[in-house]
Parts: structure tokens; sequence; C-alpha cells
């Protein structure tokens, strides 16, 4: 089983090409596609999307391809690790996921010309390189090592994703996912707002740039009425802003790096 | 089989995590995508949708999702018709095509915890109660009564859908689908323009608001010349505006509840 | 297998419903959707997408509606070919990508009611004739002959595509493709780069409109500078302008058929 995610979109026809080239390899692999809509060359945003949809895929191959540094330098990888293996540009797409799962035993840097498409020009690595190295190790008709030489080390490109951080008696966070609700999801967890005194059924003071709210920490949408914003722990386990069938990011004016600063109870 | 749909778009991973987890729990069932873009919480539409699909779909599973009132009291149902299973919010979302498909023989509220994932905070039903219900009723895994309670008196929440009104000489119907071409289809069914005295070839006088049109009822496109105004019998059996190689919802301002008055021979 | 391309889009049903169509006819035939958003009506753009796409999938049946046509006296067809089989409308769609496989050895007009499903209203032709079409083929159900009578002459409608033409000391093109990333693809191969005295490495004199531009003819898009405009061979072999981690479609006010002069190098 093949799960891929990429910034391909589906205007074109490069999504429906990786499937064909698969197909044409493995026939029998399934492949699920998570989405191909994360914005173009938006590693952070496919590296954070991978990481909430891993524990829920089936083991075997990932397919991530989100990939602004094509044709330069960036390595073209295959990852093994405790839950399967993971294809993608090394730029940091891949490493949060691949941490959750129990991390890197091997990586190897796709190079070996059996595995690899010619291309009449320059290449489309999702489908003269990454598709055909997940095509053949989830078919197994290749071993991880048969791909390119072992990158010496093992050591993926990181993401480095913000951390909340202590700022004066509050924490301060980030938006980092708009979801198609216009529910906001940030880097905070239900710990950081325990830490500050703060449990389900309180009033929380919220700053957002300049203007401070009042928002009731919730369980369900249900608890508030039609049009209110609530703040609730969604439904990665992080703290999101939303509002009862209305869109928080547009009410709040909130964006995919939006500042947030939480404050402790009074 | 499993036939999804949705209003989670496919900007996000949520389609694609339902995939995953129907994947995990179900490895050999497939699963046929609908359409995800139903207006986001837009019950109606989706309900509207799953009626014109279902005569079409393979027997086996739907799994329905258009659901703005998650987190609230709504029920999460699975209902046993002559066609087979229906999987969703009991909102009025499956009740239209549950009705056309012989109607529900028994319907449970889904609630045995073997059957629903944890989520870390607020469930995201669609993946952690509908999906996972999809799955096991698709591959046997389950019978309907293990997943829940029976709904007693076995009722739906209806979807009420307008009906055609007499008015004055004529006839009163809705808009309700404007397609990616443009097309009108309304609530009206040839019969309610045969009752008026009306039949193909004939020139149709209609109002939509305050503006009269006389359109020629016509059965193919090629019927008229390019860029004219047409009304015919779609491929869902109901009276459409159309424009030959144009947008009729654009030339004549037409959205998703227009009133729109067809008036009697004269 | 099936690979299917359509101008659908993904908002309305219709996509969901051919597919179900198709597990109905053949539940064990795979679909691979190579791409649904093609421009409404825009044969060209789907014949192109078609043409770039077919040496990358399996053997076996394509199925492409792209039909602005559809209710007039245009001829639904299925082409037998030495690659397989393609499914659509005789309207040039299918025509570039057929003679790139080897050409039409015969071709049959869809007209045997067997394999047409019986609409309410006007005939939705993807759902009705197309896919049943697609559908018995793909599953050796019935064969060519069985679909419809033989076209005489067995001459499929060609999709007239414009050449490169001498122009003074150049050679005037046309973009035909701008792609999500911006990038916009010509009619023009290196080859007629080549015939002009320039090759890779050079700067190259290129005309749009009234705007000239000197363009370096590069390899990689990491041998230009971030925000730089660059003209490649790109991965259908065709030359094509682009800007690293840009979109040389905005920057250079490129569409669907800009003109291009390229001068001969000095």
């Amino acid at each position: 089983m093949i799960t891929f995610l990429s910034d391909f979109g589906l205007e074109d026809e490069f999504v429906g090409v990786v499937h064909g080239v698969i197909a044409k390899i493995a026939p029998d692999e399934r492949v699920v596609d998570l989405t191909h809509q994360i914005p173009a060359g938006d590693v952070r945003a496919g590296a954070l999307s991978l990481l909430r949809a891993i524990q829920y895929l089936p083991e075997g191959v990932v397919l991530a391809v989100v990939d602004p540094g094509v044709g330069t330098s960036r390595r073209a990888i295959a990852v093994e690790s405790p839950w399967g293996y993971f294809v993608g540009p090394d730029n940091g797409l891949l490493a949060p996921a691949v941490a959750m799962m129990g991390g890197a035993s091997r990586v190897v840097s796709l190079e070996d010309p059996r595995f690899i498409l010619p291309a009449a020009g320059a290449s489309f690595d999702g489908r003269d390189r990454f598709g055909p190295a997940a095509a053949v190790l989830a078919s197994g008709q290749a071993k991880l090592e048969d791909l390119g030489p072992l990158v010496s080390g093992g050591a993926l490109t990181p993401m480095l994703l913000p951390l909340a951080e202590v700022e004066g008696d509050g924490v301060r966070g980030e938006v980092w996912w708009i979801d198609r609700f216009g529910n906001a999801q940030t880097n905070l967890g239900p710990d950081d707002l325990v830490a500050l005194g703060l449990s389900p059924g309180d009033s929380v003071s919220v700053e957002i740039g300049a203007t401070p709210y009042e928002i009731p920490w919730v369980v369900a949408y249900g608890d508030v009425d039609f049009g209110e914003i609530l703040l609730h722990v969604d439904s990665s386990g992080l703290i999101a802003f939303a509002v009862r069938e209305g869109r928080a990011a547009d009410r709040m004016q909130l964006g995919g790096k939006t500042q947030v600063v939480v404050r402790a109870k009074k």
C-alpha cells in the first residue's frame, strides 16, 4: 500500500501520471491519495499534513513530494523506519512523520539508474524517480539498498517547527493550519494551557496581534451558540479556534503563521 | 464496495485520512469517491447529490458526511436498506437516497466503542466513527446490530425538499443545482410542464424573478444555436436550463434556490 | 486498467457516478484518474494532457471525455490501437494520443443499445455510453465490434495543433500549457533552437508580444538564482519558460496561446 501526498494539484495530469507509472511497475499495489493540494512549494504545510495523518495510514510506503528545490542539489531519498518506507525529497518534508513513527533506521539516496525513468528533458522527479522507488519498495521488487547508496549518518534534513514560548504570564504560539472549514489549528497543546492554570470550561484570554479576545474553552461545538467563537482541543490533539457553523479564520483574521498569545488564568 | 461523499474538500488531508482508516480496517475494500466538494455544511446539496447518484452505484455501503452539527446531539447512524447500508449523520443527508432505494429497514446509533477510534481531542467523526463503521459493514467484520443500539421507530431525520406549486396558470419551482458547466437543474419534472399543456418543441414562457423568458423546450443541445438558452429534461430526468456551449447560470443569474415560474401554453 | 480524463471537475458527482457505473459493470477493473479539471469544453487542452501522459499509462483503456458537442451529431467512438483502446467523443480529443501510440486500426461508433444505459432525459454520455463501453472493453465482456458499426475509413477527427514557423532569423511558436506552478510549455522543441545555432548555456533572445527578453537556456532550475527566469527542455521534452521558485506565467504574462518568437544566436 502506497500513500501519496504532493503539491501537484489536480488541475494538471501530474498526479495521474504518477499513478500510471506506479500501476505499470506494480499493477497490484493500491495507492491512497492523502492530498495533492498542499500549497505549491510549501514544505512545512506538507510536513504537517503528513504528521497529522501518519498514524491513520496503513503500514507500507509513503510517497510525498513537495519539492521547490527540484533541479538543485537537494537529495532524493528513501527512508526505512519501523513503520515502513518514506520516499521523497530530503528537504524536511518527511522528517516529522519519520520521527513520530520511530525514526529512520536507514536512508538511501535514489541514484540507481535501474529505478529511474529516462526523461526527454528535465526530470519530473515524482514521475521519474520517487514514483518508481515507491512502486518497487511497496511491491518488493527491490530492497532499500538496491535504490542507491546509503546516506552516511542516516540523518534527514529536519523540519524546524516553532515551539510554544513563555511570554510574561502567558504562552506564545502560532497558527499552523487553516482547514477548509476555517478552523485554525495552533502549535499549542492542552498542556500549555493547563500550565497556565486553565481548564476546559474556562473563559480564556487570547491576544491575536493587538486584538484581545475572551474565548470559551469547550469540549464540543454544541457547547456554544451558533456563530460563537470557541477554543478546543481539536481532533489532532492541538488547541484550535473555531466558530460554530462559521469560519474562525475569517472572523479572527487568522492565517498560516498568525501569532497567538494565551494569558494565564486570573 | 464503499461509496464516499463529503464536504471535506480536497485541500486538506481529511479525505485521505478516512481512506487510510478504511484501508487499515478492511484492506481489500474498494472505495469510490463520489465527490468531496459539497459546499461546506450544505446538507441539502449533499442529499441531492447522493439522490442523483445512488441508482448508478454498486450495491454495498454509502459513507456520506456533511455534518454541520458535529459536536451536538445529532445522531451518528448506520441504516439498513434493501440496497445496502448508509452511514452518516442523521441530519437529512441520507434520507432521500434511502427512501429511493426502498426505505430503512433498521437504523442503529453508532455508539459501540469497539468500532470508534479514540481521538486525542474532539472527534473527527468521519475518521473516528463513520469511516470505521463503513469499513466493518462493507467487509462483514461486524453486523449492523453490533455497531450500537437500534433507533426505536427507525425513522430518519427527513430532508425537506421543496415541491412544485401551482401558481395562477403556471407552476412555481426552484433551482436546486448549478453544475460545473453552469447548467441549472430545477425541482420541476417534465410532467409538471406537460400538465400545463406544454410539450417538447414548444417555446416555454418562464419568469425568473421579474424577468420573462421565452425558452425552447428541446431534446438535444444541438437543437439550438451556439450561445442560445434552452430548456430540456436533463440526465437526471428533471427540467433544467442550459446554454449551448455556454453557462445558463451566468446568463440568467441563477443560483442554488432561485425561484422559477413556468406559464401554461397559451 | 482504465485511465480516465475529463472536464467534469470534482465539484459535482459526475466523476464518481462514472466510477460507479464502471464498478457495477466490471467490479475488478482499476480506474486511474488522470485529471478531471481540463477547462470545461477545452478539447485542445484535454488532447495535450492525454498526449503528454499516454506513454506513462499502463496499457489498457483510455476513457476521455471533453465534449462540448454532446447532444449534436458528433460521433461517440471506441478506437483500437496497438497500445489498447481509446473511448470518447470523436472531436479531436483522442487523435494525438492515438497517433503517438501507433494509430487507429479500427474505429467503431458506440451505438449498440446493449451497452448504452437508458437515461431519464438527456444522455450523460460519460455515464451512459462512454463509461459502459470502457468497462466492457477493459473487462473483456465485449469486443470492439460488439459496440457498434465500424466507422468506414477508420479516420478520427484530427486535432489541429500549431507548428513552429520560421520568422525572419527566428522561429515563432506558442504557449500551449500553463501548469499549476506557473511554468509555460511551448510547442517548440530543442531542435528548433538548435537550428538557430543555440545550445544549452546560451542566453536566448525571446520576444513575447512587444517585450524582448534575454533568457538563459539551462539544464536545471538550480542553474539560475532564486526568482530568475529560465528556459529549458521540460519533462515532456519541450521548450518551457520557468522561474526558480516562482511563476513564469505571472512574471511574463503568458497564457494558453501566447505567441513566442525565439531569435537566432547572434
